[in-house]
């Protein structure tokens, strides 16, 4: 009953890697059955994280869950192969862009008769991998976050602070996106911390998770600022986050190349938690619906979200997010060379500023040298990250800056030529 | 024989987190046995990488090869606790700063006889724990890169991109901070991927080690520029990389707080592979002489390193690693600064430059408030990362600027004023 989608696609071209939205096949998603659903309201859940963690083999549950005609019975027999999103052994990438369940299913939020809401899964293209670019990681993650109602965000073993700031730098990422409408720009975001071995310190399930995302996301005095920093922006972009603590699946799960993915062969811990963590996002009551702005999405509102955001993305008012050391390494290119032109600056001012007498060409040229030295000297010997080629550009602008700049001295200074003038 | 000392540590007062080096407790190691190893040249191991994944664990067994008697039967009793440099389980760091382990050991480099080195292994506070800043992290990891002669990268289940961005970022930080000689700044890389699942795609050990890292850091055309940099960067930055992949130990090691680090509870394949492991950093053939500036370091040398290396860190030289959103951020707000700067200057420039008639001061002062205005919304209307409150700082310092600026046109206009001059 379905398959997966790929609505987003990234062109790898080495210079390219832009993003496209396939809209014929959303469409077909979302006006399946004859537009039945389409004046439906939205829950969509996605998965996103670093690749090869398990986000494929998760949905697959998901599915399970959505399938089964029995909410109590849904795990599905000891020995059928696990389908659905394509999930497999290896360290390379598996899923590209973002996919999303062709199906699309209807979930009574109440008592029979009550209104129904149409939940879609999406399935995304895991972070880091090693073809993807820091942009191409920041897209697809701000994308899920801003078009689903569910986030589950999927980490292993524990939620290290670099966990934190990539979270905030792609959600950050997000809400530039969508502009401030005053909302938060979030709805739920959902910690997911696979192979975890530490339950005497945290048991597993949501009360174990609900306490270390706690922890995570203390905010204290006693913390540096860029800690204290990092946890507000991560609060104020969700308006609800949640922890999961999911066991160790065994060994088999996570080495042997014939997995299948037989309930048999994965630990029973595993599945029993599992059991907790899925109804928690898809049971009737827990059903998270999709909002923008304050409104609920329906389904076939939802490509017109979909096309404004890819759009904003490909054009070029977005900044780039780049890997740490290039936007260090810009940072402190852009600063030394502000401060080298102030240098400049102040220092032909005090030359031939507004209040000082005419200058001879010749002597006004040798003092601009002089000064134009003195402050690529302040660029070059301010400490950079980044390289003496990255480096270099900067320094090329700085000296045309500083050549302009000269430019309108010498009309300012030529002004003050009362011989010329008297002609 | 001998206990951990911590010879580099972290003030954490929320807005210090300066370093300090325990010059004291360094000279004691350095030159135990009445300076008996002052001369001897140094081989120094040090393990770097997130927080609670192994390192010390791992050096445990570093330690246990250095005081075998016998080279080839060094891992010790099956039943007996591991012990040396602390270990434990649990979500929360446990190391900070640098840690040194108190005795040296001796090595021959050939048949009896032949010249000793002296061994000296050294354990960091894992990078990204709740109470670290990047710059911490980033410190400590290059510090390790630089004083050490094999650099241990300790990472679990796989290669990332964000694993390599990490690492350029931070051995980036320590090259700049001894400044260009021309020689390769750090000696041997060695990736040590714990937990490895795939030995069907990469088999366990050295062999498998190097096919990944030769797979994650090759260099292609296809390849996004932003991905090519990185890998040359790394590349550049050592003279030796290599890799190994451990097989997971075992859910007792990884999950039973009980488990004390006995041989008989850790899964066979993983000390099987691990028996290869530390022999490959150790064994008299394969030791690497710690050299600087291409020459060897002696014992009594290694202080005067720590203290210059540390007063580079502390010393405000340095630019500040940030985090990503924080560097991008910052690099954004700057790159607006400087354009809307610049519209500044060439509206004004078309209005008053050198080559323009004096202005009525009324005059004037209108065109500059008016040009002042459109440069502020050349600077609010670019979209920047890190919000309104972060840009706040910039566009005050743009408006501080550009009133400067003025006050230098408002002198030049001045100067053309004939009535003035000619009083
Ligand atoms: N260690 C571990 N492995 C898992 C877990 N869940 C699934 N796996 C395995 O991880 C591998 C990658 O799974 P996949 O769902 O394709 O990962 P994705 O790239 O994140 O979508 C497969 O071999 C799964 O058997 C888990 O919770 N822990
Ligand atoms: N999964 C896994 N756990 C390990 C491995 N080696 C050690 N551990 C466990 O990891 C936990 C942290 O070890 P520790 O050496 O203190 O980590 P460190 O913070 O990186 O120094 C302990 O509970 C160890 O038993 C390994 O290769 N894989
Ligand atoms: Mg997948
Ligand atoms: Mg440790």
């Amino acid at each position: 009953s379905g398959q997966p989608v790929q609505i987003v696609k990234i062109n790898d071209d080495p210079d390219d890697h832009s993003f496209f939205l396939d809209e014929a096949a959303l469409n077909r998603i979302l006006l399946q059955d004859n537009g039945a659903l389409k004046d439906k309201p939205l829950c969509i859940v996605s998965v996103a994280g670093a690749f090869r963690r398990g986000k494929s083999f998760l949905l697959d549950f998901l599915l399970r869950y959505l399938c089964a005609a029995d909410r109590h019975h849904w795990l599905g027999p000891e020995d059928s192969p696990l389908e659905g999103f394509h999930w497999r052994g290896g360290s390379e990438r598996d899923t590209t862009g973002i996919l999303m369940w062709s199906k699309i299913f209807l979930i009574p939020t109440g008592p029979p008769g009550s209104p129904e809401v149409a939940v879609v899964l999406m399935d995304t293209q895991g972070a880091f991998d090693t073809s993807s670019t820091v942009r191409d990681c920041a897209t697809i993650f701000a994308l899920s976050a801003m078009l689903s109602s569910v986030l589950v965000y999927n980490l292993t073993a524990n939620i290290q602070e670099d966990d934190l700031q990539h979270l905030e730098l792609f959600t950050e990422y997000g809400r530039l996106a969508i502009e401030d409408s005053g909302e938060t720009p979030f709805q739920k975001l959902q910690f997911l911390v696979r192979d975890w071995s530490y339950p005497y310190e945290a048991q597993y399930g949501a009360e174990g998770g609900r306490n270390l995302v706690q922890r995570r996301l203390e905010l204290s005095d006693k913390q540096h600022s860029e800690l204290q920093d990092l946890r507000k922006n991560i609060r104020s972009c969700f308006s609800s986050i949640e922890g999961f603590l999911l066991p160790h699946p065994g060994l088999k799960v996570a080495t042997d190349p014939g997995f299948e993915g037989r309930l048999k062969d994965i630990e029973p811990m595993f599945i029993q938690h599992l059991q907790d963590f899925v109804p928690l996002l898809l049971a009737p009551e827990n059903i998270v619906i999709k909002k923008i702005n304050g409104n609920v999405v329906k389904c076939k509102e939802l490509v017109q979200f979909f096309r404004a955001y890819i759009e904003i993305f490909k054009g070029d008012e977005m900044p780039e997010p780049k890997s740490m050391l290039k936007a260090t390494s810009e940072a402190n290119n852009l600063a030394s060379l502000q401060e080298a032109k102030e240098t400049y600056v102040a220092m032909m001012e005090s030359i031939c500023g507004g209040d000082k007498p005419y200058l001879n060409e010749q002597v006004l040229d040798i003092e601009h040298c002089r000064i134009k030295d003195q402050a690529v000297l302040v660029f070059s010997s301010r400490r950079k990250m980044g390289g003496e080629e990255f480096s270099l550009t900067y320094r090329e602008k700085l000296e045309r800056e500083i050549d302009e700049s000269y430019a309108n001295y010498k009309a300012h200074n030529e002004s003050k030529n009362i011989f010329k003038a008297a002609n």
